[in-house]
């Protein structure tokens, strides 16, 4: 298999864009990292999307945004694993070109949420979880996250106190993103003040509704040298499912897609847990973020939750997490989310990281942890600095 | 680059097929494929799957799918190119065993028309064209053919007689195929007294709306040897687009889309176009058929009529076409009809099509050739058999 490594970035706004469409979003996007990454052309393109077709009516988004990228002609195709689209669009391109089919392909994400042509967002959204079974009985995301945290209060005594250090965090973190949709810090009490959405989860628990698009330029790492631009090299990628119903898990309380994700892009890595300094993960909901990080075994179960009161996965911690701003406050267009992970590790690892929210230390190895309905789905990246 | 092989095949029941859902109807082509093939096991699934998120309001395929096999955990993905989605999936799957990261991967496609729940199906599929300039001007797709049919008829002189010929020649292969919607020969006239559609495309210039799904497994040539099984090689994949509105194509009757996919593919292959004896092509409307038997360059511009009325893509013809039935015959559940295509390829080659519709002289090389939209999208597959 070829080295392959991620050479340049580019992301749109992100929050409620009125005036770009879909596919102006992700022309934004694409363009930024065309430009970040000094590449002449392409080989291929992989769109990661959810929902289009419900969000707006448009399906084909490979074909559509190679032809308004100007690039007609150009190999492209749509992936799609709900909110795990982008992470899924990263490892295509990965796949391309470490086979040598390809040398130089796009990997990008795009959802254009706010403007539903269809019932709503959330019936759009709600069909990542299982339509026959949980959806026409009523269940949304909401709905299933607030079962996880219940259950995992319920059997770690997880309190009110660590949801809430979560989204203060990643607020914080937010604050420091240009493109994020809220930047702005927040309190606790701002958090335990908010409206209920599903008990326990409050508004201020909850990923919001976004339009946005990320991308990112992957190669090979020859061309990434004689491009002569920052480059990190992605050693490892994994992905895990799971039951697409939550009741049907062996245990609510985990991830196990997470896991299997993690462990096997960990194997092909090379690496140890203890060499990955700093994650972006996939906190669509605040418990979604504790229950991850013990999911991958960063954390024992039940003890995710104190780490991050105590600051552990805060910018100066001993772990960083979501040091973006995560889904909470940058944003969650759903299928951008995984190559806007993408994003920001590759910043982090190339020192690029805008104002404040660049690592100290110089990190070396970072990773990027996507996730698909309530957790049916997960890709995992382990990205590595280029030498 | 790996050898990526084909090693079994599986295909459900093509039609109205009331009593099984898209999750069952995915179930049956997947435990076929692996009972044909001999695997233990799977690394990887890819789902070919255009719009079941309009269709039957479920998105995340790739998790369910894996879910409802039986093999919680598995990684999953879907893949969408419109009516292109199932080659995308064989080419997602022929990268993961090509790169080496994974031996065994199934790619399948799945798609349940017949009880949409959205609006209709003629809205669904026009999500493969630009909503924001065709759709919602009016275009849907039996108009856009039927406009690429004028031009046609305009520029060579192509006749209502070959056009009826490659619905007649597709509905007499189609007679023979066991898992064919509408297995039964037609004649000219049948064709000749259908309703009209979209002027000069009559019902029986037109592919059926269907329920189906089909998978293969895709993997390395020394498991596909160990298996014991007939086996073929993918030896070519090629993907090509054009752009996403026909009005802005620089030329109506031919589609680039399909001319840089099989460029691409036969430049991998290694092959001539003539070492090519027999293709499927997306004869999603009759004139498709013709337009793309002159884009990949086997007859000239306003020849492949001509040679369609002649009997050269007959059967026993010089250059057998759509011996499956095609979509005109087969159906077309849109994401599965690029998988169902790569199965006749490998029926073929290995000697196993059923009936009198089994190629004599064994053939060597065969193709599959599929689209998205109004061919904004194509993917072709170039296989050869097994040594």
């Amino acid at each position: 298999m070829r080295e392959v490594c991620v050479v340049g970035v580019g992301m749109s706004q992100w929050g409620e864009i009125w005036r770009r469409s879909l596919r102006q979003l992700f022309v934004d996007a694409a363009s930024d990292a065309i430009k970040s990454s000094g590449v002449d052309h392409l080989d291929g393109l992989y769109v990661g999307c959810m929902s289009s077709g419900l969000f707006v009516g448009q399906e084909h988004l490979g074909a559509l945004m190679a032809d308004y990228l100007g690039m007609r002609g150009l190999p492209a195709c749509r992936v799609e694993s709900a909110c795990a689209s982008g992470g899924m669009a990263v490892r295509s391109a990965f796949f391309e070109v470490a086979s040598g089919a390809s040398d130089i392909v796009m990997a990008a994400g795009v959802e254009k949420m706010t403007d539903c042509s269809g019932d709503d967002a959330t019936y759009a959204l709600a069909t990542a979880a299982d339509q026959e079974y949980e959806v026409f009985n009523g269940a949304t995301f909401p709905g299933l996250y607030a079962m996880m945290a219940h259950a995992h209060m319920d059997r770690y005594g997880t309190t009110r106190e660590m949801l809430s250090a979560v989204s203060v965090k990643n607020h914080k973190n937010g604050s420091m993103n240009p493109v994020a949709q809220y930047p702005f810090a927040i309190t606790r009490e701002t958090v335990e003040n908010s409206v209920m959405v599903a008990d326990p989860l409050r508004i201020m628990d909850c990923s919001p509704i976004t339009d946005g698009a990320a991308a990112v330029i992957v190669t090979t790492e020859e061309i990434a040298k004689k491009l002569g631009k920052p480059y990190v090299k992605i050693i490892g990628s994994g992905v895990g499912t799971d039951t697409i119903q939550l009741c049907q898990r062996d245990d609510m309380t985990t991830i196990k897609a997470a896991t299997i994700a993690f462990e096997k892009a960990l194997k092909m890595s090379g690496k140890k847990l203890d060499d990955i300094t700093f994650t972006e993960v996939h906190d669509c909901f605040t418990i979604a973020e504790i229950v991850v990080l013990e999911s991958i075994g960063k954390y024992q179960p039940g003890e995710a939750g104190k780490a991050i009161v105590a600051g552990e996965t805060a910018l100066d911690g001993s772990f960083p997490v979501n040091t973006s701003g995560g889904l909470k406050s940058k944003g969650h267009p759903v299928g951008a989310t995984g190559v806007a992970q993408v994003v920001e590790v590759y910043k982090q690892l190339t020192g690029q990281a805008e104002g404040d929210r660049q690592l100290k230390n110089s990190p070396k190895v970072g990773m990027a942890q996507n996730m698909g309905g309530s957790g049916a789905s997960s890709v995992v990246h382990i990205m590595e600095v280029g030498s």
